[in-house]
C-alpha cells in the first residue's frame, strides 16, 4: 500500500507528435495561412440522467495535445510551429462542483503549448494570425463505421475549410509510433501483464467470472493509475470462450474448464490488449494442451516472420495454416482433408472467425488500418475479418492473437454444408463441443529486423502451470530478430 | 476468494412494479385499448470508436422489466394485465462475437413477462390486440435538463400517441419504494458501507487518492457483483474536499488532511450514495473534530425530525441552522452575528452550497423531485440547490448529507461583499483555508414513524478512530422512530 507513481508522460511526446504533423504538412506546401483545427470530446450522459459516462478525450486531440478537459478545441499552425488550446469559460458553479478553473497561464505551462485562449476567441485568434485555410478532420472510422467529430466554430464560413487532408495524414502518422510512445506502451503492457499474472494466480474453480475482471481492473488501477480499461474485459470460461467478445462475465467457474481472459488497461487513451488462456485449475488436460499448443505454435511462427516488409495478410494466412496442420494431425479432419484443401476451402474461418490482429495505439482497434490508396479489406471468408492488411513498417504496433474456437453455431452450420462437412470429423469435433476455445494475444512493435514483444505473460504450458502453482513469473519485453 | 452470490433480484419485484402502474392507469380509466410503450437504451460508443461505454439500460424500462439488453422495447397493457418485451433480431455475427441469441421462450421464462416478440412485430402485435392508444414517456429530467428517450415505432401514426400521462405517473411511483426494493437497496448499501470501511482501514498518508477509488470499486465489484458505480467516485483529500464533485482523484494523500469520500456501488441500476469523512491518519485534530461534529450534529437532528409529513425544505433549513450554531459557537462569525442573522442573510450557502439530500433509486439523483403540481424549486440562495422539496411519505428513499466546506472561491467573494463580510471572522476562516470540508451522507427510507437508515458506516469520532486503528466495525441498518 505504499505510494505509487503512475508513469509520467513527457510533454515532449505530444510536442514531437505535433512537430511530425507540421513537418508533413509543410512538405505538402502548407504555409503561414494554414491552421489544423481539432475538437475535443464532451461529457456523455448515461441516458438522459445527470451522471456521465467516464470522460474520454477525442483521441486525435489527445494524441497531439495530451489535454483531457471537456469541450476544448485545439489548433496547430504548421507555418509558425504554433500550438494553441482553446478552453471553455466555466461558470461560477463549476468552481463549487468541479474545482476552480485554472488560469490560462497555468494551462499553458502544464500542457506545454504555445498559447491558450478561450473558445469564444477562436475566430479572432485565427483572423489576427492571418489564417485563411482551416484543416479539419473528416472521415469514417474503419472499425466502427462512425464519422469523425469534425470541428467547427462560429464564423468559420469566412475561412476555407479543408476536409480532405488531415484525417488520412494524421491516421497514418498515428500508425508509426515514436520512441516515446513505445516506452509508454511498454509500461502500460507491463502493468497489464502483471495484472494478468495476478489474476492467473488467484483464479480458482467456484469463483465467479466477474471476480477475475474485478481483480484485473483493480491491479491496473491501483498499481498503474489506469482508471479505465481499453475495452470491456472479456472473462470467459468453458464454452463461453468461443464467444469472441463475451460480455457477461457472470458465470461460476467450473473445475476442468479453460479460461480465456482478454483484458488490457488504458492510460491517457493509450491501450493494451492482452489475452491469456489457461486451465482454471492450473493443470492442462491432454485436450487442452493440444489446442493450446496449436495456437501458441501459430503465434510463435508469426513472431519469427514479422519484420518490416512483411504483409499482414500473409501473417494471418500463416497462422491459419499452422493451426490447420495441428487440427489435421490431431484428427479433427477426415481422411479426405489436407492442409491445402482446408486452406483452399477457407475452413479455418470456422475455428478462428477473426483476424490475426489489429493496429493498437490510442484506440484498441487503432486508426489507419485501411488508408486511402492502400490495400483494401479482403473478401475471402477466412480473411474478411482483418482490421488491416498493411505491409508492416518499423514502429507499427500490432496485436498478434491467433485463436482456435469450437463455436457451436458455426460448426452446426458447417455440418449441414455437404461441401465442408466431408472434411470435418464431426465425432471428434463433438468431443470438443463444450471446450470453448483458446486465444493467445500479445502486443508487438515492429523493429528494424523483427519485433519487440511488449507483453510479458507466461506463455508456454510449463510457464503457465508453474505460475499458477505459485512460482513468481517475471519477464522483460522480448526482442526477436528475423 | 470463495464463491460469492451477488443478490438475486426476484422477478416478482418487477412484476409488482408493473402491477402498480397498471392499477394506477386503470384507476384513471385506461381500458383494453391502451398500451404503455417504452424504449430501451442502445450502446453508446466512446466517441466514434468501436469500443462502447459500459451499457446502461433505460431506468424506466429497467424498473418495470429488469431486462438489460440493448435496443429492446417493452409494453404493458393495463386492461389485460399483459407485459410484453420486443427484442431485436440479431445477425449471425452476433453469435460469434457476443453469443447466440436466446430463444423468445427462454427470454420469456427468464424475464417473467407474458409475451416476447421481435421489434419488427410491434405494429402487428398492437393491432392484433386492438390497441388504439399508446402511452409513451415524454418529459425533461429535472436534474440533467435532458429529454426522455421517447419510444416510437414504424406505423405508430395509425395509433393515438399520448405523451402527457406516463412520465409523471411513473416518476411518482418510483419515488415510493416497495418492500422488495427496500430489501435490495438495503443490501446494496450494506456492500457499499463495508467497502467504505475497507477503504477507511487501508487509507494511509502517502497513498494516492486514486488508490482509494480502486479499493472501493474493487470491493463492490468483487464481493457484490457491482460492475459499475452509481456515479464517478469522489476521493478528495485536503482542500479538494471543498470541491463538491471533485473529479480528479490523482493527488498524493498528505498526513494531517481530512479525506472526503463520496462513493456508492450500483446494482442493476439501483444506486447507493454514501459519503464518509475522516482524518487520513486516523486521528482527529481539534479543528477536524469541531467541523466534523458540527456536520454530524446536523445529520442527527435531521434524523430525529424525519417522518411522513416532514417537509424536505424544513429539514434542509434545520441542518443549516444547526451548523450555523456550531460555527457561531466556535468563533467563525463576528460578534455582530446571531444564528437568526446568519439564516436571514443566507450566509450558510457559503458553507454548504448544496441541498441536504436528494431522492435515490434507479438514478442516484432519482426522478420525481419536482412533480407537476407539486412544490417548486426554491429561489433563495441557501436552498436553490435542493433537488426536491417534497413532503415526505412512507417509502421515500432519500440521502441525508449535510456538509461544511471552506470553499476559497465562495469565501473570497464573500469577503469582498460588505453586507456579508461584517458577519464573517475572516482571520478565523483563513485558518481553515486549506481545510477542505466535511460531508456525512447516509441513505434512508421513510417509515411509518421515522426512518430506516440503510448506511452502516462508522459515524462518531470514536467509531471512526477505533475502526481506523483496526477494530472491526459492524452495524445493522438502524431504525429511528420519531
Amino acid at each position: 500500500m505504499a505510494t505509487i507513481n503512475p508513469y509520467t508522460i513527457s510533454r515532449d511526446m505530444y510536442k514531437e507528435q505535433r512537430q511530425r504533423l507540421s513537418d508533413t504538412l509543410k512538405a505538402t506546401g502548407a504555409d503561414d495561412t494554414v491552421a489544423v483545427f481539432l475538437k475535443g470530446a464532451s461529457d456523455v450522459p448515461r441516458n438522459y440522467s445527470d451522471t456521465n459516462f467516464f470522460f474520454r478525450q477525442d483521441s486525435y486531440l489527445e494524441y497531439l495535445f495530451g489535454y483531457e478537459v471537456q469541450d476544448c478545441f485545439a489548433a496547430i499552425l504548421p507555418g509558425s510551429a504554433t500550438s494553441i488550446l482553446f478552453v471553455s469559460r466555466m461558470p461560477e458553479a463549476h468552481a463549487v462542483f468541479m474545482g476552480p478553473q485554472p488560469s490560462l497561464d497555468f494551462i499553458k505551462n502544464a500542457s506545454g503549448v504555445d498559447e491558450v485562449h478561450f473558445v469564444d476567441e477562436i475566430n479572432k485568434v485565427f483572423t489576427d494570425k492571418g489564417i485563411k485555410t482551416i484543416q479539419v478532420l473528416s472521415g469514417i472510422n474503419a472499425d466502427s463505421g462512425l464519422p469523425m467529430n469534425t470541428a467547427s466554430f462560429e464564423g468559420d464560413s469566412a475561412f476555407t475549410i479543408e476536409k480532405d487532408t488531415i484525417y488520412e495524414m494524421l491516421s497514418n502518422q498515428r500508425v508509426i509510433k515514436t520512441q516515446k510512445e513505445i516506452e509508454l506502451l511498454t509500461w502500460i503492457n507491463g502493468v497489464s501483464s502483471r495484472a494478468h499474472i495476478d489474476v492467473m494466480q488467484k483464479c480458482k474453480p467456484q469463483m465467479s467470472q466477474h471476480q477475475l475482471e474485478a481483480m484485473f481492473s483493480f491491479h491496473c488501477f491501483f498499481h498503474g493509475g489506469m482508471r479505465q480499461m481499453s475495452y470491456s474485459c472479456i472473462c470467459a470460461t468453458g464454452n463461453s470462450c468461443a464467444v469472441l467478445h463475451y460480455p457477461d462475465n457472470d458465470k461460476t467457474i467450473i473445475d476442468g474448464q479453460m479460461a480465456l481472459l482478454d483484458m488490457g488497461g488504458e492510460y491517457h487513451n493509450y491501450a493494451s490488449d492482452i489475452t491469456c488462456s489457461f486451465p482454471v485449475n492450473g493443470k492442462f488436460s491432454d485436450s487442452q494442451r493440444i489446442i493450446y499448443n496449436a495456437v501458441l505454435d501459430a503465434q510463435m511462427q508469426v513472431f519469427r516472420a514479422l519484420k518490416p516488409g512483411a504483409k499482414w495478410l500473409d501473417m494471418h494466412m500463416l497462422a491459419l495454416r499452422v493451426m490447420a496442420g495441428h487440427l489435421l494431425k490431431n484428427g479433427f479432419f477426415t481422411a479426405e482433408a489436407t492442409v491445402d484443401i482446408i486452406m483452399e476451402k477457407h475452413i479455418m474461418r470456422l475455428f478462428q472467425p477473426h483476424g490475426l490482429g489489429h493496429l493498437m495505439g490510442m484506440e484498441v482497434h487503432d486508426v489507419g488500418g485501411y488508408p486511402k490508396g492502400g490495400s483494401v479489406r479482403p473478401t475471402t471468408p477466412d480473411a474478411k475479418g482483418l482490421r488491416t492488411t498493411r505491409v508492416l513498417e518499423k514502429g507499427v504496433c500490432i496485436t498478434v492473437e491467433p485463436g482456435m474456437y469450437f463455436n457451436q453455431v458455426l460448426l452446426t452450420a458447417a455440418f449441414a454444408d455437404a461441401d465442408i462437412a466431408k472434411y470435418l470429423n464431426e465425432a471428434k469435433l463433438r468431443e470438443f463441443w463444450e471446450f470453448g476455445g483458446v486465444r493467445i494475444e500479445d502486443d508487438v512493435i515492429i523493429t528494424d529486423d523483427g519485433i519487440l514483444n511488449l507483453t510479458c505473460c507466461p506463455r508456454t504450458v510449463e510457464e503457465i502451470e508453474a505460475t499458477m502453482a505459485g512460482a513468481p513469473f517475471t519477464k522483460a519485453p522480448e526482442v526477436i530478430s528475423n
